[in-house]
């Protein structure tokens, strides 16, 4: 079962990853470390294979994939010696690869990524695609009448406004195209009424928002645990060191702010209350592809008493996210071979401001993911799980 | 429905501090921070109230309770305030106190210990009682025949021979007199053949080990994280500075070494494989009773990528373990009263190196653990909870 | 020889500790731990006893001082038993606090001001008296023409703009009343040419600015250890969380600015280049009068190789700064004393921006210091120092 | 004037560091970063360039020594571009190797020492040479009357004990053979009565021990701060987690006491008081050539107020320590040259436990260095430098 996976931002970091690390999953030079679909717990029939996996994608930027790898396997992100090796199967990939669309009015640009997606479909036999942001995070969408309706919608894009911001064009050619939509960047998406009604129109699930990879991963089970034991937490503040083209892209205020509040809802949502502090993200260029956060935290114990847990997380993120893009692209493939439309909040697990939110408890999130893809596994063999 | 809690140690931080908070909360002058008891989701009618509390315990020391909170207070574990307002209470309690027996054989010790608590549940008019055991921490039990066997166990403790560790000695008198028996320390307890014999023929439920307040409570959330998200760990360090009674006691090697182990338990068991790197526990008699735990965890992310997580834990640890303590005493006692008897695995949420061990994860601790209470108040109110 | 310490901000919490802690050790009560005057290679015959200071000071807020160190108490800056047992000489230097003035011209506060500190020098038959600024950060100075001249000065603060900001408004007047000035935050004070003018004029001396408490202490000892192993510091990135006074005032951009800004400069002269990173102060209230800095340095050794050290430093920033405040008081008293006018670069050791900056390195600005005091000492024994 | 370093333990990591990065520089591949002798506080005539260094070299083990350092690049320590660029040079180090003696008596192993340190001077034309120690860690030597005295100790050499630990036979053979000797282990090297009397009939320098380049250099500027500052350090705990082969070696805790013991001295000579806490070593093989350390110190302010400071250091030892192995054979043949003899307290900067300890304090010891080293420059242009 062929399954195209369109990279939104197919020449970023974790692009690139991404690809480097399917192709040598397929070439059996790199086990699955950090891919959860190949946990005992979802592995199974109804996942395609990562041998199944063609990769394809837009990008304004036109350094081709190999730089790319190059450039992160000197920083330390992917080993060299994949690159060397891969050098054939990467010049595949850079075939598939097509610049953003630019100039024309929007519509002429959803037309562009529309026969984009369509011509990768036909020329590689997919059973289905999976179209999946991992470009630039942008600034909060500026509201607009059309966003609440198709009809309207349609009609807008016809026009001269930039009337969507990037990530929702994108989602609106992958409905358009019959394509499922995962967004692994805080930015809009598929969260617009009219794009919600397209989905739900053509039968097409989507997730996100914005991969959950480092500090938020740790929050998703260190807060729950201050809920668990009754522990009152008096303030939570953290800063988030990075480089990179993604920290690069977060020096700018606007993706900054949209990246913060993220990072901050899984706080007064698992608590129930919001405490003191703030998160911060502050660009270092020297850090590169790594990402140190620090988290402070305080809380109270019995009778009042004061204390305190800190902690800090270097880690590598396009080698946290890359795997998680591999995941969510098998499961929502699934899920949409499934027959599944709409939102897909079964895939909290994977982010930090989940669509649809039933929880930020990463160990709940567990079960729900468990649970949907155990599901999955026996409708592809025919077997039936009782409803729970 | 008064209900006795016999602390073994009484005059311990520990003890202390759930002596104070439980008279501090019954007179409405503390919340119950810390207590998971009372969380919407375990509180209910099966438990005791706060207010049907009575205390009673053992200490071979005699310094005065009062002394001992004015000294926890001096030290910050607890506010000043409440001792000073809580005195008559204190002092009410004190009258409840047993010095530890010493001498005779271990059975004319047991016999003491029986006769104390079948004073105490006739003085109280006690419906029943649960004794914890919060005293010093053991060495490891040399192993002995008479363990395994009643039997043989009633014969040799009526010999000169110290057949059973202290901990045990008070579980044996603890089932002898009907009570149901907690272990908070890493100590033998009831964990011999012949005690279990004894709480299985006596009808009497027990829990332990090893109340789970600080490295190891994060470990049990860090753990299963990364077990979720296939990363690989590489090594996990740890680094355990503590002043206090506790810590005097941990200074001794033999002692040192049953904490170590129920401390890493929790990895190897989580993750499928024991990572590199111990967990230390040092000395300092500066930090008095407040705590710091230093972890460094390396793991391998997509391709093997190499990164870090480190975390301090700044935490007084009487003031953790008091509220767990009375959770402890509540739940046991219900579930005493519901009928249930023999080793409780539903309460490993408590503890490092839960009994029966069905898993290291909180969060999964966390389920068994809600159900368990949810059914004895169901039990309690007359309803029904399907079973699972 | 009696000398005045005037505290501007008398009722703010290092004014008040500086106060209270005086006080202890004028009776005995508490050793002089964080004072640098107290140590073997500083003490002398020089400098004013603690029994001979004399406390008073302007606070716009009238907060009883008793009270102010009651809270205190209650944080755990100070110990309660102390303020307890010193309400009498609290009360005492209560009688010598006079109200920050406010309405008129300048000119009329200044004249106030003047006033207060004649009438207290005369009222304690004082040798003279050190004005030290412990009031709240002021923002960044507007610049104005009538800086550059005492003459116009003169003219323009008997007019009804608000010429000088309030630090420099008490260095003003603490030169036109005869006292030496040390400003102990990071605003204006006697930094403006007419004020120099001024100093100079009168034969008086003045130290500052912003005294050097926990973050930028450790940063000057760490920074030339990066240098003197010529080791290549990529980039110093540090937060401080705090709350308090001090930390409200900072939450405000303008006062965070002026804070900032010196700060970073120990790290660019001591290295010769600018890393990359910024610092930042968050407001978080919780944390009271605790500060909680983290910072993190990348640096690379032989050969490129990249190497990290991160530091988290969790200080009182009150009795960090009180022992500096009285060390000030006493040094500055005695260089007023010897005869010498104008800025005392010497002062450098106690200052994030030290005035004349001669070294960032707190071991160098430690060798100026000895050597400073030491030749008080021998000019005050009639002895000579060989000039170095 | 070409001068020999001849390093005891040439194929291990610290020397094989210090052979790569001498070449590098040589071949204007790398700049002098963590090189003290090219600050401009140091660098000047008296002292050999790195292209008038030829090295040599003991070792028991045979690993070529390009495939050592191909070994290193793997694990990040030196640039694998480096390497390859250098292998030429690499190989005409590799045949100034010789195997450690085996067998026979001391005697005859010193012998063999001796002859190999006179026919590498003469094949090079050397006009000295340098013996530095960067072998394992020996356990702390056993007391023998011998070493009271070179004549008993000439004569217990020749006899079938093992008289001498291996450093300290090296140390004697470089005497022998009249080259100056440096320790960079906490081995005993030339720390015997009968050798520093040897050296001093030879006229020849030596210095050590243990180079500082992690922990311990973090320790000997903080605890001068908390000196300088008259804080009072109340405890200072630390662990060091290390793999490679130094960590490996350190797992037996002979050898680990003895670099424990060399780690602690800092502490009680600079603060005047021996903190409580301890300093571990614990061996983590995964960490491979980076070290992680920890220290949690936790001190008193005024009125007793406590406070805290922790690190974590990470860094990557051969990259600290080989810069440092060039400095010192550069400086100590300068000295050398210079007619110096006997112990070298001035190159205290560079070590943990300093022959003579003439202080604790790494900016104290950095301006004993820079005299030390601006006379040899004044001495070697016939200038002079007027004594202090
Ligand atoms: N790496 C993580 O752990 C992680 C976690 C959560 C979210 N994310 C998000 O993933 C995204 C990618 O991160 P990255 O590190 O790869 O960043 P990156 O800067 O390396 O890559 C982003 C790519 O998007 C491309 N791009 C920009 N605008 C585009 C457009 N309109 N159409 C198509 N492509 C466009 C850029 O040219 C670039 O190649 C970011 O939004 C980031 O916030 C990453
Ligand atoms: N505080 C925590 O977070 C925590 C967590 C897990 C386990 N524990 C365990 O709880 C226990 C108590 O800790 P603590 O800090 O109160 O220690 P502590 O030293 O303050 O108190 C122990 C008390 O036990 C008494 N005791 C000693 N031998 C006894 C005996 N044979 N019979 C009766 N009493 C005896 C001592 O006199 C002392 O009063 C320890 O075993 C500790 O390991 C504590
Ligand atoms: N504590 C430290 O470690 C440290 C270090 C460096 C600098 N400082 C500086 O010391 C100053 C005092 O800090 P704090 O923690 O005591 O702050 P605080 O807020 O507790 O006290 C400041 C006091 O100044 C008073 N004040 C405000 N405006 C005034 C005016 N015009 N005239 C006279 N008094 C005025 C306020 O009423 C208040 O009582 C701050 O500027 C701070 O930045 C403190
Ligand atoms: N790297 C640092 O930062 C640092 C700092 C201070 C001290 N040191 C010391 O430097 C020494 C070297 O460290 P390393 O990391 O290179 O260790 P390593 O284990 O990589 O190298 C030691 C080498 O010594 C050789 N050796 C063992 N016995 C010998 C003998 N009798 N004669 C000659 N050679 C012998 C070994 O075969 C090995 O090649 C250690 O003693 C270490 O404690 C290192
Ligand atoms: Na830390
Ligand atoms: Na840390």
């Amino acid at each position: 079962m062929r399954t195209g996976v369109w990279l939104v931002g197919a020449r970023g970091s974790v692009a690139t990853t991404s690809i480097v690390g399917a192709l040598a999953l397929r070439a059996g030079l790199a086990g699955p470390t950090g891919c959860v679909t190949e946990l005992p717990e979802l592995r199974g029939p109804a996942l395609p294979s990562f041998a199944e996996l063609v990769f394809g994608g837009h990008d304004p930027v036109l350094t081709p994939l190999a730089k790319r790898a190059e450039t992160l396997a000197a920083a330390g992100v992917v080993p060299g010696r994949l690159v060397a090796a891969l050098a054939d199967d990467l010049a595949a990939v850079e075939s598939d690869l097509r610049p953003a669309p630019v100039g024309g009015t929007q519509a002429d640009r959803i037309a562009v990524v529309v026969a984009d997606l369509t011509e990768f479909r036909r020329r590689h036999e997919l059973a289905r695609i999976v179209v999946v942001n991992v470009s630039a995070t942008e600034a909060a969408v500026t509201p607009h009448p059309a966003h609440a309706d198709p009809a309207a919608l349609a009609e807008a894009l016809a026009g001269p406004d930039e009337v969507l911001p990037p990530s929702s064009l994108y989602a609106y050619a992958a409905f358009t195209a019959g394509c499922s939509y995962v967004d692994f960047t805080p930015s809009t998406g598929a969260r617009l009424p009219a794009l919600a009604a397209l989905a739900a129109e053509r039968g097409l699930p989507y997730a996100g928002h914005d991969g959950k990879t480092g500090e938020t991963l740790v929050k998703s089970v260190l807060a729950p645990m201050f809920a668990m034991r009754n522990l009152a937490v008096r303030s939570w503040s953290g800063i988030n060191l990075l480089g990179g083209g993604d920290g690069a892209t977060l020096a700018d205020p606007a993706a900054n702010a949209a990246k913060v509040e993220s990072k901050q809802r899984v706080l007064g949502e698992t608590l129930g209350y919001q405490p003191q502090g703030d998160t911060r993200i502050d660009y270092v260029e020297e850090l590169g592809d790594f990402k140190t956060a620090w988290d402070l935290i305080t809380f109270a114990g019995f009778l009042g008493t004061g204390m305190r847990l800190e902690f800090t997380w270097h880690g590598c993120d396009s080698a946290l996210a890359a795997p998680l893009v591999l995941d969510l692209a098998r499961i929502t493939a699934a899920t949409h071979a499934a027959g599944r439309s709409g939102p897909l909040p079964e895939l909290a697990f994977f982010f930090k401001d989940p669509i649809g939110a039933p929880t930020h408890s990463l160990a709940e999130q567990w079960a729900l993911l468990r649970q949907h893809v155990t599901r999955l596994h026996a409708a592809a063999e025919g077997t039936d799980v009782p409803a729970e």
